[in-house]
């Protein structure tokens, strides 16, 4: 293969080719999937350079396997043998922040708090925030159609994309949509675009939507619960009423309990269930104190209420410490459904009975105003990172609740390699078909991150 | 053509082939446009017929053109010679209204206004509300991913889509989408088939958002302005300030001046501009005072608060006049550019100096909370229908400037037939061969809508 001919090709981009620097690039935040060895990696600086190294694998045939941060939980970065990565997380540039259209147009390495600290000198916000907010790219989240604890109020990081700058698998660069906050000449492929795990190309560049920043600091609601159900009911009478909480978040005992150990919050016995909501509009007060009375209507046993930025961030800290408070306890299969929001108590209970009968330690946190539910599996660490067999049973169970309650098998992580197996059964033997043909549409060769998706 | 072996296939749908009642169906509201002699007409009462009739289609190579209630306004419904038309306006069944998921499943020929009525009755609305809401159906809202007055605030129909019952062109059901306001699993057909004008395939149902109904009557705020400039910086002002408002509208004098000829609405001499704003929130009062010193602040002779729902109605009629007081001074080209918000002032200057240069007359409306600009362009008619070439030269220039502006041909109604031969200059050439492909990964045969969107 003819590496020297792409290093030729490129401006100033990096390719490596070290097998212990490309190791670090082989794979994401899902442990679970194993990586292969990868042709070569490349380190992307320009859009330019990366329609070089499109067009190049394209003429060899050679597997493209695209990153941005590498924290997809889903397997959607994973290296297979032979192939070309392709990372944009050096493409950093802000290259436009525009206040009076509410705009911002970024390269794909863009990290996403990166961006939102840019747009809150302007009183704007980027409002898409996945956990990891911290450390994920722009291009990653667009890839992965990545949501976050905000979302509930300011919808998916579809709902805050306006236009794309995409490579395609033979090297050309395509444009998608426009600075405009509506259009509709042709097929929303930036909207086709977001969400497909790096299988139709590589988004270089985006034209994002920023929102104006909530004037006053988010007021802050928290209950306890006597059981997962009455604390589910209170998420659905809170949607029920129309409120529309910026943030209304489920953690269950077994996830409280492992913070408690680690971090003593405190965690009352009879607790098998806590909520954290926020409401940060111009109502906020209303909202926080409707929010508090259906809290306790639901059969909380204690709701407090916070308008205290440090104590509303200290609680926000109990939530963000879920992930980390598990894997403390072995290893971890972090799940991820959706479910309409009326059967969020269906979707808890069901996964409590799971992990019952099949006596596997599910704990479970959810963006419950939502309905998206991450259930992570949690189990011994074994000396070959396979999973016991116990864990996928349980998990393919929980993935069928969702389905049968009409849900989704993944609200927010993506497909990537972990969750395949079980796309037919959400999106149909039809469905599955045009996802080919739609592929086949933009990459005619397969290249593109294979394997991935679907 | 076997149409008997199509008759046979069906239920209980209508097949029409009387050459006048198929004339009804030939046409929409986009009166530029010429249609052809369908072979026949289906006036489809279930899925199953629709899938029967495109599964003929596909064995005859029988092009077919979809239709609702045929309001739109950019030829996307005209019939073709030879073609069977596809009408799915009778299916008018709401399957279920779901309060707990503040969601409704429909049949695509549901009327936009029942549904909507339909969801009042438990404090929920349907949010898109394009003009045509009183007639037009859902499916049509979908095919062209209608706009309306209220998206300003609540988005476009894709917005409100959750999912779509959709027959391929070879007779298979798709289902895209769920019931959860999230989910990520594949790509977004969903979002790919709303606005591609029923060239991907047929919408028969779909499953949609419903909103909280905002508890109060909006506050209306209307300003009048020395200048269209001046109305178009207050409203840039409107944006920039965050405030949000749920309906954001301007009048220049063209139409004004021809609304007052016809209904007497006292209009002032020096009002070269009026905007007409609504606040419906928790927080309707402070916004509704802020638009209104706004408005002041950017040069207004006059601005008025309203909060009674009478005069509201009164204010938001003379809007609704805007269209029917154009079609009474002669023929017209409804047109539909957006651009980003910033730039709104650009664009209504540059379009009264088109209109100047060309000597075309030409009145302008905006949803300008959007930057979505209708300049109606009106002219004597012609016995053969024909529209004059400076028209076509005005709005070409027209629809250029929008695109130098960072804009779009088409803010929400569509490409249709009349606007197809300016796509190139929006999506660019590359983007055209992506949509071919698209188009031929769903429609292999290009029996779909053929000659329209793009």
């Amino acid at each position: 293969m003819s590496l020297n001919a792409l290093a030729d090709a490129l401006g100033s981009s990096r390719l490596v080719t070290d097998p212990d620097v490309m190791d670090a690039y082989t794979r994401d935040e899902a442990h679970l999937a194993v990586p292969g060895l990868p042709l070569a990696v490349l380190v992307a600086d320009s859009t330019e350079d990366v329609a070089a190294a499109l067009k190049w694998a394209t003429e060899h045939k050679v597997p493209v396997v695209p990153r941005g941060a590498g924290s997809g939980l889903a397997g959607g970065a994973t290296a297979i043998d032979g192939c070309l990565v392709v990372s944009t997380a050096a493409m950093r540039d802000i290259v436009e922040l525009n206040p009076a259209d509410q705009l911002a147009v970024v390269q794909a390495g863009v990290v996403n708090a990166d961006l939102d600290r840019a747009a809150a000198e302007h009183g704007l916000m980027y409002a898409p925030d996945p956990s990891s907010f911290q450390i994920s790219t722009i291009g990653g989240n667009i890839a992965t159609n990545a949501g976050g604890l905000r979302c509930v109020k300011y919808g998916v990081t579809r709902d805050s994309v306006l236009g794309l700058e995409v490579v395609l698998a033979d090297g050309r660069i395509l444009h998608t949509g426009h600075r405009t906050v509506k259009g509709v000449a042709g097929y929303d492929l930036t909207g086709l675009l977001v969400g497909s795990e790096g299988t139709l190309g590589i988004v270089t560049g985006a034209t994002v939507r920023l929102r104006p920043r909530p004037s006053r600091e988010p007021a802050t609601i928290v209950g306890s619960f006597p059981s997962l159900r009455a604390a589910a009911d209170a998420v659905a009478a809170v949607v029920r009423a129309g409120i529309g909480p910026s943030l209304l978040e489920l953690i269950d005992r077994a996830t409280l309990v492992a913070i408690d150990e680690w971090k003593r919050i405190g965690l009352e016995a009879g607790t098998e269930a806590m909520l954290i909501a926020q409401a940060d509009g111009p109502d906020a007060d209303e909202a926080a104190a409707a929010i508090e009375r259906l809290f306790s209507e639901a059969g909380a046993d204690f709701v407090a209420l916070s308008q205290d930025p440090a104590e509303s961030a200290q609680l926000l800290e109990i939530r963000r410490l879920a992930y980390p408070a598990a894997e403390r306890l072995g290893q971890c299969l972090v799940e991820d459904v959706g479910v309409p929001r009326s059967r969020l108590p269906e979707m808890v209970e069901s996964i409590e009975e799971i992990s019952r009968r099949h006596d596997v330690t599910v704990m479970t946190v959810a963006h419950a105003g939502d309905g998206n539910v991450h259930p992570t599996f949690v189990f011994d660490r074994r000396a070959d990172g396979s999973v016991p067999d116990a864990v996928w049973t349980a998990a393919d169970e929980v993935f069928r609740r969702a389905l049968e309650l009409g849900g989704t098998l993944t609200g927010e992580h993506g497909v990537g390699v972990l969750k395949r197996r079980w796309m037919a059964l959400e999106v149909g033997e039809t469905g599955l078909d045009i996802h080919r043909a739609v592929k086949a549409a933009f990459d005619p060769l397969g290249l593109m991150n294979p394997g991935k998706g679907f």
